[in-house]
């Protein structure tokens, strides 16, 4: 580990039970200005962990003593470890307390240009390069080695030169089934991959308000097995929200609640398999996720391609599967809306020719700078199989979604929702048609669509400024934005976020979303990122590709 | 209706918003005994339930306006609404508040004697009889028809002396695969089913507590899409909760925490099939809703025998069958132990002949008379296919099991676990693993164990007392007993079962759970009832079976 005498204040670095953290790190509260102790304990936080006081693997004290011993309310400091957890510095480990598990990326950083520039020397070209040789980021300030491993299940305890580099391999080749958990379990300081809302909002106090509310009232039999359609009360909220919202018109019986989208695909592959159909057409880009969940549950997946305007309906038709699945009000990953000629098209073909349409209205409620989109299944629900989930709303970790089939597939869906699970958990869903019934998440909804503006704008202006000859696509709503890279020469995708991880910035590859070659491109998160951490790491997508 | 003007409380019953509850059923608040108040109040609205003032269909006050026109707590009457919810006369209805769904019960209560007479009166014999004919409990005091109508989904506002039946058809031929979805939604007064552990026990308070402290210290990142094998808090907790409680040395990393059991059945299903098998030999009896999941995954259930010892293990390797599914702790339902030498047996069939073992440890914690038995899965890990869940020791609406299974089987199961929701809400998970760490959930254990036996022994008692032909079975442990009854001759288990039902009393034919014909029985869970309601509902079935 390389601690030295010269270092005196290792030993707070793993505090014994009962040690004061009083020496910890000699922080002198009163350099703190006022009103600000969260933003300056967790600046302190993070130099220390960059300079090599904090190493990896080394646990922070607990909340409640360094509280103690800073003389500050425990919330800021808990306040402070949420951050340095939040961009990737540190993790929580149970009973064992927080601990460090990557350094800082430390590029434009005032006063450290001698770890700036070391970062800058990892960095080379990617046009023949792969992840292998990313993840050491060497030569700090304090002479440790701050190489950040990429072994998957996050066991970052290796502190030596030769790390394996971060998600090694991941981008290699086809994508297995359990990529995006790798590409989740890689450390890094700037995650950019697409797919959730700005986790840090999530209303904690409301959401246990509304548990309290729902556990005082509950009737002891609702704690029991329940309907596997789901809670009658969410079921009503959904069918409300659904008519607000979305333009659907539905009816709560109509409504089954599951365990997110990815569930819904598998029940929705019952009902196809039932109907003789082993083939679901796919948008082209598309969801890589989605398709993996589509091909495990026994379809094909013929790609159709997607233009301006959003799935190419002649091509569909040309192809002549029964089935599509489309994400019509902000296609993954393009970010294109199904425009209106396209709609009438596709519902032609739906209605005439007895297609099945599939809709993944994934992240709809999210827009900033066009008006909003209806459903197609408010249009013609005889021929669409619809599912959305919070998880674009609240957080994916609540694992709730809906399900709208049409009228003949209903008794289906129940009999497939009901082997699967018995049905989702109770508990949940009451509090979310609580915060549903009383407007706090119309209330969320709201905050994110400003603070997911603002992300957006940042990332923009960014790319505008850093990377002018990227594309921008996708940016009038949801979650992300889509770049492709024609203007950089012909570079891998794949290589470009191998190469982006092995500095610290997450992304997915616009390829793994590609059943047929196309651009090169990025796909790139905004909504769960501050503006500074989205600077950041563009910043550092910047470099690889400039250099 | 048949309200008149005699009953001036009438309009009480469904006050308009902003009523005062203050004339609502004349209460008088001083008659309460001190210390009582829940007590006395849920018995004010049972009487009023039972003599018509309160009529089915109708509304109670919110609880907040009743309080405060008693001058009592809003606790107070959340309470007593509660205790009517969980014996059946009242069911929460969102939004619209609380509404009578059923009378009560009325046999045994004191000056009752017309409306004891009137019960007995529609109670024939059952041996010819079909629960068509059920569900009239005419004629009480206050001349209105307390008719409960027994239609699926709950819609129980017709109040006309024809009524359907409670859950018409539902013990008619072959159980259909809603059937315990549509024997929970039939309304009854006393819920024998078995199940559920005492619901009302359900440590509301500790959850939230926990609740609290996972949110204040939650990373925001953990609100992202989690592993699929399950937060690693809970894995590490299961992991020390199986080797304290069931004897299994676990590895954190090898627990995978699922939906529950039913979801679990499904996951092994798909390790089966992988494996080439399509037959998981079945205990005769043996639970019909997990057969009903195992056939639906596409798994052939052959029979096997269970006597007094458990598993007839000669006739399963007599079968030629590959695996077997078997309930060791506890066997449902006949609740007997799988003996030692018939565990050396089995063992020695898994071992040498390569036959796997699906061990569901459904309610294994709960013992009263006997040792601990340990779990298979301890013996001989790499020949079982473990899952166990929360369901019977908080409540099954949480939906969280854990799931071990041999080494090399492991990675399928997570990619089959990804596959089916990506992984279990995280919340929840992290609260269980709280309440495991805390040793909350050991004192639950604790308190649970106190309660169920008191409850056991009032079933045996009030059997032997008014069912004494009746031969109980599996008393020892668990949540229900099974009692067979060749004494009252060559009755229809499924038409007890319906009768009963039709008089309020819900049961399990044991002939639900055969797959080869054997003697009339009825599966009785008592953990989820009071001694007085487990009391009434024997009662109940004494009536019908010695009519």
């Amino acid at each position: 580990m390389n601690r030295s005498k010269e270092r005196p204040l290792d030993r707070s670095v793993t505090p014994a039970a009962g040690a004061s953290g009083a020496d910890f790190l000699q922080l002198d509260i009163t350099a703190a200005p006022p009103g600000g102790l969260a933003d300056w304990l967790a600046a302190e936080l993070r130099r220390a962990v960059s300079d090599g006081r904090l190493p990896l693997g080394s646990r922070l004290p607990a909340t409640r003593t360094l509280a103690a011993d800073l003389g500050v309310s425990r919330g800021v400091v808990t306040e402070a470890y949420r951050r340095l957890a939040e961009d990737g510095h540190t993790t929580a480990d149970g009973r064992a307390g927080t601990r460090v598990v990557a350094t800082p990326l430390t590029v434009g950083e005032a006063g450290d240009g001698g770890r700036t520039a070391s970062v800058a020397g990892g960095v080379g070209g990617v046009g023949g390069r792969t992840a292998a040789g990313g993840g050491v980021v060497g030569g700090n300030a304090g002479g440790t080695a701050s190489v950040v491993t990429g072994v998957e299940g996050g066991a970052a305890g290796g502190t030596g030169r030769a790390g394996a580099g971060r998600g090694g391999g991941l981008f290699d080749g086809v994508p297995g089934s359990d990529v995006f958990d790798r590409l989740r379990a890689a450390p890094a300081q700037v995650d950019l991959s697409p797919g959730a809302p700005d986790l840090a909002a999530f209303p904690r106090g409301e959401w246990l308000r509304a548990e309290r509310a729902v556990l005082a009232d509950l009737p002891a039999a609702d704690l029991g097995y329940g309907d596997p359609r789901g809670a009658p009360a969410l079921r009503r909220e959904v069918a409300a929200w659904l008519a607000r919202n979305r333009g659907i018109p539905a009816d709560p019986d109509d409504v089954v609640i599951v365990g997110g989208t990815a569930q819904a695909l598998g029940l929705f592959a019952q009902l196809l398999a039932a109907d003789g159909i082993d083939t679901l057409a796919f948008e082209d880009p598309g969801s890589l996720g989605v398709r993996q969940h589509l091909v495990r549950a026994g379809l094909h997946t013929p790609p159709v391609p997607v233009d301006a305007d959003g799935l190419r309906v002649d091509a569909l038709r040309a192809s002549g599967a029964p089935a599509v699945l489309v994400t019509p009000a902000h296609q993954f990953p393009t970010g294109v809306v199904l425009g209106g000629r396209r709609r009438r098209a596709l519902m032609d073909w739906a209605a005439r020719d007895g297609g099945l349409v599939v809709e993944d209205d994934y992240d709809a409620e999210h827009r900033y700078d066009r008006p909003p989109v209806a459903a197609l299944r408010a249009l013609l629900a005889d021929h669409v199989c619809y599912t959305g989930s919070i998880s674009k709303l609240l957080a994916p970790a609540l694992r709730i979604g809906w399900v709208l089939v049409p009228a003949r597939h209903h008794d289906a869906l129940v009999e497939a929702k009901r082997f699967a699970d018995l049905g989702t958990a109770t508990l949940p869903q009451l509090v979310l048609a609580r915060l549903m019934r009383t407007g706090a998440l119309e209330r969320q909804l709201r905050l994110l669509r400003r603070r997911h503006r603002r992300r957006r704008d940042a990332m923009v202006a960014a790319i505008g400024e850093m990377l002018p000859g990227a594309v921008v696509r996708g940016a009038a709503a949801g979650l992300h934005i889509t770049v492709t890279l024609e203007a950089y020469g012909a570079v891998s995708d794949t290589e470009v976020a191998a190469a982006a991880l092995g500095h610290g910035v997450k992304v997915h590859p616009l390829s793994w979303h590609r059943q047929v070659p196309g651009p090169a491109g990025l796909v790139l998160g905004y909504a769960a990122r501050t503006p500074p951490d989205i600077t950041t790491g563009v910043a550092a997508l910047a470099r690889l590709l400039t250099a």
